[in-house]
């Protein structure tokens, strides 16, 4: 067999690489759980009539099929695309035994068949969460949920040196309630074009408003310039205000996104920002939307978005709605790794590796490394009885910091320094900071 | 929507039961870095080519295809049905990188498109962990490997209260020089038909042996008698020894397996017993075997196998051998969960629920939340500004043992005995045994 190569958009990690990964894991989840949700996983196949319901997503999925499928087998299955349509069905299937509101965090792999390209691929993971209600979902949950995925973002760049991150928020119901105000029929139309206004800029948005729509240039005015408005603080609101429009959506949107942006002002400053051309392409979302970028990192675009939607699931009887948000984890973390900004400190989880004296006492070094592991310090025993200078350059290059002769009245040297010291493997500790592989970053 | 119904094979879990399963890949992770070993994740799919080179597994492949591929696509890409085919893939692919030998672990999903049945899954996953040499790889390594995983089952026994396992080892050199021993050329068919001992009794695999492979009824003889050689000590040895055969490779086999066992007794007395009918259906094994029951569900069939390859890859100049084992985690768990004899001691991980005086304190409440958090506490505020007695009611259907009034000086409620006290948010801390949702162990 010849060296594989790699298949482009289905990346995978160097061990050192998914150590950092791991990390990140580990904080979402410790986050997650301090919030109360509570993790699923969901099977990583959906009929395919329910992947391709939203029809533009048609193109993207990846159909399962068993190899010597039998001609009755008539299992039309797919690999989700997102986990917000394995959560729907979940929700309604197993309804009878969830008590809601529901609070589910879910970190997996999806596949889209996409072209792959920087920031982009074909499998990947995600790390959700949503709250999902019975009939009714309280609107603070819509400033529940980016509360607590901005407070897992800040852990990861206070613990783990990861960017900081600037979210911005809309509201449906205050662009839907403003273009209502100016007599505008068809919002949606209008919020598709506004969603285009990063990539094409001002003046191509108010031409596609008056050319495809046919909205007079003063109505599209209006609409670029609701567009233009991003600000720090509840300030936006009168900002709206002075463009004179008025409806009764809007004044929800206003008091709604108002509420988000100063609970996130009070407990997580400067890193969140109303951003009134935010309108998030699904058309699923009814309510508060949200999209994340890494500051330094713009040009990546959104690494976390999400939004409230009405109608989750429902299955004619019961109606869910839901917000959530999810995090494009190998997004985040793909071009970061491979341009070394952030890195594991050693490639092995062993602090020790125990040298053997000859093939004979290799049940001593094994006692060694017992007592080590029974005190929670990871170690391996050396694989070879080699001379002991040839276990020190092996455990170099394995990135391990100590290297233990003898028994278990031993001695300890740490290769670094090249300091070396009796040690007593039953109470013996290494410094914190050694005891496990620990995030480094670096800056870009 | 109907309600959805599930996917035959494709198992789901509940919240609570999901909790299990983490807590039992958090033992398993543990215990696999304290021995050194890496955590490595590979995508879920490989080149068909690679998935069907051995023969007998081609019918249970996923044959994974964009929905609209263009004909000039041609990559032909299926799901994993395993996790060593990719680890050899993945260490033709890295060999550059990686330090061998090479400890590696992964926990993920595999793909089998087998008809489903009690304990056989279409999805399901596995925890495996291997080392892997560059060329050569030294013999010790199979007894380190299996020990490693006795241990984590151990830990799994003691700590989270799953059925004590016993591993049942053999030698391919042992089976395969005692056949040779007795003059058989094709050591590989009598492997074959003895592999059906536990189904088909001694009777019939010596009829097999006579009748298929022409073998005389002596020799039959004792080619089965060796299969029923069985002891939780060295004793195998001598009982070997009384059937008078004789061959280099029998010796070899007969003193790798006596170490195996004597490493496992000395640590881990009374797991391992050598078993002389363990054969491992796939061909690729050279070395010792493996096999693991759960004590009082041996009808469950083995739990994790696995054993030594001389030629895990081989990219023409090197080759790479290794040895490893495999736990089939949703097999372990799938049965025990669906039975109710695992189960999470509640089905969020939420320890506090602050309750909510009206809907114009809930700021109040979050601040409440937030210093909970701070110390590890998980838990949520109250969805709804109720009456108490609804608010302690919904704590109850939630499965929270505590109930939070007021604010950062307040009152906390243990609902389950009713106790209410003063408490101070920034200092209150629950028992360590209701801090996080644990797990509960019931008897078959």
């Amino acid at each position: 067999m010849a060296r594989p190569k790699p298949l482009s958009g289905f990346p995978e990690f160097l061990p050192a690489q998914r150590m950092v990964e791991q990390a990140v894991v580990d904080v979402l989840r410790e986050t997650f759980e301090l919030h109360g949700f509570a993790n699923i996983e969901t099977r990583a196949v959906e009929p395919m009539e329910a992947l391709t319901s939203k029809g533009e997503i048609t193109k993207e999925v990846y159909v399962v099929r068993r190899l010597h499928a039998t001609p009755d087998e008539t299992d039309d299955l797919g690999l989700h695309f997102d986990l917000t349509v394995p959560l729907a069905r979940y929700v309604l299937e197993n309804s009878g035994h969830l008590v809601f509101p529901f609070r589910r965090y879910q970190i997996q792999k999806v596949w889209r068949g996409e072209r792959p390209q920087e920031g982009r691929y074909r499998e990947f993971t995600q790390a959700d969460i949503d709250i999902v209600g019975e009939n009714t979902l309280a609107e603070h949950h819509d400033v529940e949920a980016p509360l607590v995925m901005l407070e897992a973002l800040e852990r990861l760049h206070t613990g783990l040196g990861l960017p900081p991150v600037r979210m911005h928020v809309n509201n449906r119901k205050l662009s839907e309630g403003f273009y209502r105000g100016l007599g505008i029929t068809e919002p949606a139309a209008v919020l598709q074009r506004v969603d285009k206004f990063d990539k094409i800029g001002p003046q191509a948005v108010k031409e596609l408003l008056t050319g495809e729509l046919g909205l007079s240039g003063d109505v599209a005015d209006k609409c670029v310039e609701l567009a233009t408005i991003s600000t720090d603080d509840a300030s936006f609101v009168d900002r709206v205000r002075e463009l004179g429009v008025h409806s009764e959506m809007l004044d929800e949107g206003l008091d709604a996104l108002a509420r988000v942006l100063s609970a996130a002002n009070r407990r997580l400053p400067g890193r969140m920002v109303a951003d009134l051309k935010i309108a998030r392409g699904l058309d699923y979302y009814t309510g508060t939307v949200y999209e994340t970028e890494l500051v330094g990192h713009e040009a990546m675009g959104s690494v976390s978005s999400g939004g409230r939607y009405d109608a989750l699931a429902t299955d004619g009887k019961r109606t869910y709605p839901g917000v959530g948000i999810s995090l494009g984890l190998t997004r985040l973390l793909g071009p970061m790794l491979g341009r070394g900004e952030l890195a594991a400190s050693r490639p092995v989880p062993s602090c020790v590796l125990v040298a053997v004296d000859d093939d004979q006492t290799r049940g001593v070094a094994m006692d060694v490394a017992s007592a080590l592991r029974f005190r929670g310090i990871p170690c391996e025993v050396a694989a070879k009885a080699d001379k002991y200078g040839k276990q020190i350059r092996q455990a170099d290059r394995r990135g391990i910091p100590y290297v233990w002769f003898g028994g278990l009245q031993g001695e300890v040297k740490d290769i670094r320094s090249g300091d070396q010291v009796a040690a007593d493997a039953t109470v013996w500790q290494p410094p914190e900071r050694d005891l496990r592989p620990s995030v480094l970053a670096f800056d870009a």
